[in-house]
């Protein structure tokens, strides 16, 4: 059985940090594909070919999938079939629910789908999370700290112990690690934020969504890093890497791209 | 066009309070019916018809559907077909993300299968809601307290001004209901923050999860509501209704069971 931890080790050793986002919206892909029967399937065959060699891993954004339904459902799972089995695959799926439902959605996502690891609200709290835990070998994304403004409406809440939500968020993941298979997502807008907690991460693995579209700096996550002795990080990119071109050579052009931000991430190391 | 907030006023002033949870378990459905090609659809069809003239609402539990991929979401619309219109359809989803992430999950609840109205993760904040809340005409159900023991962990826990994070996210959420679409989910557990929170929800639409299987008391909450001005509250049982005979006689017995609830509704009050 394989294990995500030990997956996320042997990527990170090959200073492989980039996670492709399949947020893939059919309005946004280049021209030609979108008269194809199965335009989003084939837009990322495309993405994976042209990336598999040096991704770290692929991130499918469930809702891309969802607002078609059945099909969407087929999409993600097709598209699944295409990731090599060395490379991390992400369900961002953000769920959380009382633990019955959490059981389900947990099939759903590790047994249904396979997916190595899944992203998930922590707000219901321990026994929401537990479905998921009980799978000892793959990986719990746990939002912490997101990477849009509305962050600050509750996850920058101050408590009454002078921390933040997302700090006891994260303390809490730490006690809830035990068979290390949790990590947390951690929005790399904040970069201040990061540097301030990032001796608190432990060795939870790290998922930074919010480079590119969002606003994030790539530099400003790696040279976090860089002063830390967990490297285990995983920095997403959607948008800038995916829709990066709309010409007929838009595949080599995401090839040439991503291999841009892994340089990107040796030299800011 | 349907507005949700319109529909649930007219249901509650009909005396209507239950919202019939279709959590529906291939596992837990009487024998007969498992043998049928699609038993889930086969046995919500069952309910919904023995159910129609009395229910408020129905929740339809997206993770029961999820963890069969796509045949599941061809589930959901199957069964949504079934409602009558002028009964409140529920997406419990707990959906929560970045802008243009949530845009598409609200794409998918409200344009593709066209739900009434969905539950929500406050966690990610204002931004994170805001697409939803765009959709005027239905209703926005956000996690307040929920129903199991692991609310309190972070949705318990004391803000420094000396709230307690679910009351703020309450306190938000008015602030956001300008449209007057949104409502809370607040865990029928929880008897005594429901009496000494309930008049601070002003006109919001509460959804109440946890009577029967979780332990929660329909007096406790009847009883609560009875003291207050507003009356827009929705008692969700899924387990107790739907599971509570195995005999042949099951679809009777639903009907039955239904109309048992609401006569303790209508007792309490």
């Amino acid at each position: 059985m394989i294990n995500s931890y030990e997956k996320i080790k042997s990527l990170v050793n090959q200073g492989k940090h980039i996670c492709v986002g399949l947020d893939t919206d059919v309005e946004k892909i280049p021209e030609p594909l979108r008269k194809l029967s199965d335009p989003v399937f084939e837009f990322n065959k495309i993405v994976i070919e042209n990336t598999a060699e040096d991704a770290a891993a692929y991130k499918i954004n469930f809702a891309f999938y969802e607002k078609d339904g059945a099909k969407g459902f087929e999409g993600i799972q097709k598209t699944l079939e295409l990731i090599p089995k060395n490379i991390l695959t992400i369900a961002d799926a953000k769920r959380g629910d009382i633990g019955n439902t959490s059981l389900m959605y947990a099939q759903s996502v590790y047994e249904h789908f396979g997916f190595d690891s899944v992203t998930l609200h922590p707000y219901m709290g321990f026994d929401s999370l537990q479905p998921f835990l009980n799978y000892t070998h793959k990986l719990n994304f746990i939002l912490a700290l997101t990477s849009n403004k509305g962050s600050a409406d509750f996850e920058k809440l101050k408590l009454d112990d002078g921390s933040f939500l997302y700090q006891k968020v994260i303390e809490k993941v730490k006690c809830w690690n035990g068979a290390k298979n949790c990590g947390i997502v951690f929005g790399a807008t904040n970069a201040d934020e990061l540097k301030e907690n990032i001796k608190s991460f432990d060795d939870l693995i790290v998922l930074l969504p919010g480079i590119g579209a969002q606003g994030g700096s790539l530099e400003d996550v790696v040279s976090a890093f860089e002063q830390n002795s967990n490297k285990n990080f995983l920095i997403n990119v959607s948008r800038a890497l995916i829709y990066c071109d709309s010409s007929k050579d838009f595949a080599s052009k995401i090839n040439s791209a991503l291999k841009e931000f892994n340089k990107s991430v040796q030299q800011a190391g």
